[in-house]
């Protein structure tokens, strides 16, 4: 067994880092604050015995060599990087679950014959620099490194110049490792753990993704002088879109959601109309056919909105994943050390995008989940107890140590 | 006359400072342009002879004496301060207008009776710090000072201590002065004068106006693991809200308007279902009846659509006056000024507040509006023509010196 109250500190001292306004964290991707909490997993990598690897999209790669040092390694591992009103554990557990397996093998004395690899994934989160799994993504050559690099956030600075500017852009050339299996250890985000009072959820499979960013152009004008008849209000228009995405979304249940996360009129004054507002849909499905339904139906009905209201509109499809099946072989390896271990468990469905998605891809992969408080995540107050990160930790060490071979 | 040409020049001297980014201005109030502006105004008067007086609130007050210095002064004036992506005349036209009086009658070498003072009023649009006219608003007993110093922009600033910052801070207690009329030159904002073909708008009376801040408040959830059934979603509320205002308004046609203008979504992150919404409502109309029933039926609505979705909602005032009616004397002033110069007319009402509306609570008050391209405003590209421009200073020109006697 790891040792929970080590993973436990752990995850309390890396929280420290990019502290959030309400007891979580805003430890958003290639901020600096990013960069500190990337110095002090590579000191505990290092401490640990591990050397660490670093690629050209910033990903990190800390390795425990095997016995046979020819073996494919075994990768675990998820992000560091955080929500601007994040969690403590979203991400961070799967990482320092990985470096929890790794110290504990320490502890044990036990060699593996694969070399063991923990991860961090840069820009999973997505929110700063669209779209989510962006590091992973290129890894798993769904997008090019040139493209990643170009991807800008709010205030216009490029993913490339801000990896840089963090001092976290490595040499090692991108998506040139192979690896025996990949194993990501997370927090549900959703309820049904909880809910049905599981250890353990052992992840079969993902839900597909769309993310829309639509633009509508209408025209500022006075908000007293300008006659109702004579207004192309572009914030009116993105109320009729928000209320679509979610009829879509309630149209297609169940298995299905749908919601706009992000929202901005211009230029945002009290009396002024809006001429111009730039907002994202997020729609989800386990179901290809609703995934790309729901994404249609948006295309034809939205720009019907936008001609009843005289606006111009432009979508862009920003991010995108098909439905995911993990890996059969990895996914037993999950359940088996779950039953060994004496956790309850149940097969679930991952409701966010992870890592996992897009490696699955490459190589044998699955996922390992531990429930989170009220289903709450991406929001400061997420909450799980230490009870549940060590019963994480222990089915994720019993899998990777499996698969690595003693 | 007065000068057209030379009041064109000043406009566009004026308009270099605080430039926006589509040939309009941002120069917004107690901004370092604010400044500027306010500086290369007070240079202008005092080189046209006269004496700067500035109150504890910034409001500005250049003085020409008149033959008699104990007659109570005439005072004309507008605002310098603009949107964020404004026009170069809104408010501009007034003072400037104000400042070309003067200069004319320097150039004519006619001294009135009574003085004549032109006044630049801090704050009129209201988009920094809200209420707009907020410091005619002091002047005429609407808001205490204490108030207004405390009034709050996006990022937590404190109007007393802009004020302070920027340096135009007075000592001059407000309010103390006292006015034979007051005149404000202003351009329409609105299509009425332009479709019909009319060179000046005797405006009679100006509409009234609500300004409600609305709070939601639900939770941030993720966006992909959160099913429709758990989701308190702010942004859904917004949208609802923001459909309600527009229907509010049209079931309330003719004569009367209704938009949200700012809207903002926490944490505003692509994967994040918004926690919390706020954003304003503008309601006006020259009827005070439907004026208030606007503000009574969304204060009885919008709870119920917050309640629907779980959300919490706050609704606060944050502005308001009742519909306008300006001084029969000063009207005719206005009115028998264009008819001697040749000009066409029209009584038209203010679709916008203006500083005129609260001086006209204490001082006999009226405006001379002239027509605006295609009825634009609070928009970079807002367009008058010369021949508009000097028109509207005519009047204007003939209204104030009929009233100051010669
Ligand atoms: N796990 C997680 O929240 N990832 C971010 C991408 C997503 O929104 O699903
Ligand atoms: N004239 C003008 O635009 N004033 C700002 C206050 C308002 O929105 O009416």
């Amino acid at each position: 067994k790891i040792n929970g109250e080590r993973l436990w500190d752990s995850l309390m001292e890396m929280a420290k880092i990019g502290p959030g306004v309400a007891g979580g964290n805003n430890r958003q991707t290639l901020t600096d604050a990013d960069g500190e909490g990337r110095a002090l997993f590579q000191k505990w990598c290092e401490a640990a015995g591990c050397t660490m690897g670093l690629d050209t999209m910033g990903n990190m790669f800390a390795r425990r060599e095997g016995t046979d040092p020819e073996a494919l390694p075994v990768y675990v591992g998820s992000h560091l990087d955080t929500q601007p009103t994040g969690g403590k554990y979203d991400g961070v557990l799967g990482v320092l679950g990985g470096l929890e397996v790794i110290r504990s093998l320490n502890d044990l004395g036990i060699r593996t014959k694969h070399p063991i690899v923990v991860t961090n994934w840069t820009n999973e989160e997505g929110t700063r620099f669209a779209p989510a799994m962006l590091s992973s993504g290129v890894f798993a050559g769904i997008h090019t490194q040139d493209w990643a690099y170009a991807r800008t956030d709010a205030d216009g600075k490029s993913f490339g110049d801000e990896l840089k500017r963090i001092g976290w852009r490595g040499e090692e050339p991108v998506g040139e490792r192979r690896m025996k299996a990949f194993f990501e250890l997370h927090i549900e985000q959703g309820p049904i753990l909880e809910a049905e009072g599981k250890d353990i959820g052992v992840v079969t499979h993902g839900q597909g993704l769309w993310w829309l960013q639509v633009t509508l152009t209408g025209k500022d004008a006075h908000t007293g002088s300008t006659p109702m008849d004579m207004r192309v209000n572009a914030g009116l228009g993105m109320a009729r879109i928000i209320e679509l995405v979610h009829t879509i979304a309630m149209d297609n249940q169940p298995g299905a959601v749908g919601a706009v996360g992000q929202a901005n009129v211009y230029p945002n004054s009290r009396n002024v109309i809006p001429g111009r507002a730039v907002f994202t849909i997020d729609f989800r499905s386990p179901d290809l056919a609703k995934l790309d339904g729901m994404r249609a139906r948006l295309e034809a009905e939205a720009p019907k909105i936008a001609a009843d209201l005289g606006l111009g509109i432009e979508i862009e499809a920003v991010g995108h994943f098909d439905p995911v099946t993990f890996d059969e072989g990895c996914v037993s390896a999950v359940r088996n050390a779950a039953d060994r271990l004496g956790y309850s468990h149940l097969n679930i469905i991952s409701g966010a995008g992870h890592d996992a998605c897009w490696i699955n891809r490459l190589y044998p992969t699955a996922m390992v989940m531990c429930p989170c408080v009220d289903g709450l995540s991406h929001n400061e107050a997420e909450e799980i107890s230490p009870e549940w990160a060590a019963a994480g930790a222990n089915v994720l060490f019993h899998a990777v140590v499996e698969t690595a071979e003693i």
